[in-house]
């Protein structure tokens, strides 16, 4: 459905500059060089790309080192600040941790992976920090797969079409038919459960929030580590998690 | 400081990108025309990197209207992703947040701007949302004033000499000779309270984070309603505002 990269309508040194950006994500400071490596670009192209980023001010120099600077949030930033689904979210995440106990986060599907757009941290008890922006595979996460579970049909074909479905932790559901089974399931019962498919230890129960159309627009969830003292039956979360769902369904 | 944006090695279609993205954030949907109005560039010019910007997956179109879609995160967040503090301030903030049952957050200085890098939030006490990302002019706030603090005094000079100081609510302070003084003032105790001066009938007290070196590298601080039972005297907060901050300094 994208329009093509080869239209002469493209601008390439945009698309390369971005790319750029992008490489900053792995390796948070690079000598031109070192950018070379991540972009496939050419030493002289990168230093045009690095020279402009610093002259706008969203990059810095230090000795032969870029790094980003906080400017470049401005980019990522407009997406979250045009959501008023962000807005309404972070109240209710606060107190629907406090009253857990627990981490709660709002994300939204972007291609193959959800993305957080909102959350509220308890204790850390996953390995991989989490941040708004943080992405994961769609297919092995309960916010994924709610919203997975939310989409037309043809939209469905299309993401299985495109995700590469693979191990995550060794518990993770990577064959289709499963997963399309788990996602009739999880429309029928209206949640969904992930235990240990993400990060071993760990375990989540997610819900759709959805627009005045019944459409599910975005995921709300909560994590457990599955060794704490936490329900052994996680759809004891449920009716907090739900009734703060709904409080953002709502209120769009 | 910064190279010129008229050298050979500026990419000015690069730049230019740039700005339709962030054009998005004052208005987050708009048609080609809409996005010239915005940027001032040609609306064959926009119409090139908003295809490109499709192409990429970072906009989407609906009808005439365009948007941006989460992808653009990974824009700003790469800055994010790259932040070892960031990794350590969410549990802290969540547990001071709820320890003294009032937002807390997390800034650094980006020219004359705080952008906050991390946020808890109990209540919506502000009329303005605020989410990672989020900038204020460096002045009128607490977080800022804790920053400019920690300048060098050559650093300081040319903060007065790029900030545009003026008015936010009756009460900010805009005089440089007074804004040295208070600055002076939050060097010798530590702390910067500030009341009514971003937002009438919002106070708020931060404290610096410092790195190995006792530079100040970011600042913490919690919000208070003013008309509200909390604690007349801000310094009330401080003691457990400043062992969080203490203990993320630790850990730098």
């Amino acid at each position: 459905m994208q329009p093509a990269t080869n239209s002469a309508l493209f601008v390439q040194s945009f698309a390369r500059g971005l790319e750029v950006i992008e490489s900053f994500g792995q390796t948070p400071r690079m000598t031109l060089t070192e950018v070379a490596e991540a972009t496939g670009l050419s030493r002289a192209t990168v230093r045009r790309f690095v020279h402009t980023l610093v002259s706008l001010g969203y990059m810095r120099a230090n000795d032969k080192h870029f790094a980003l600077t906080p400017k470049v949030m401005n980019l990522g930033f407009a997406y979250l600040a045009s959501q008023p689904l962000v807005e309404l979210v972070d109240p209710v995440l606060a107190n629907l941790s406090q009253e857990l106990g627990q981490s709660t986060s709002v994300s939204v599907l972007d291609g193959t992976d959800v993305v957080y757009i909102a959350r509220q941290e308890t204790t850390s008890i996953m390995r991989i920090n989490i941040t708004v922006g943080t992405r994961f595979p769609a297919y092995a996460t309960s916010m994924g797969r709610v919203l997975l579970a939310g989409l037309e049909a043809e939209k469905l074909d299309e993401y299985f079409a495109a995700a590469d479905l693979t191990d995550v932790t060794d518990r993770t559901l990577t064959d289709e038919a499963a997963l399309r089974s788990e996602l009739g399931q999880i429309r029928k019962q209206g949640y969904a459960v992930v235990k240990e498919e993400l990060e071993v230890g760990l375990a989540s129960v997610a819900v759709p929030i959805r627009n005045r159309a019944g459409v599910t627009v975005a995921a709300m969830n909560t994590s457990v580590a599955v060794t704490s003292q936490a329900p052994e039956d996680l759809t004891e979360l449920l009716p907090p998690l739900q009734a703060a769902a709904d409080e953002v369904s709502n209120a769009l």
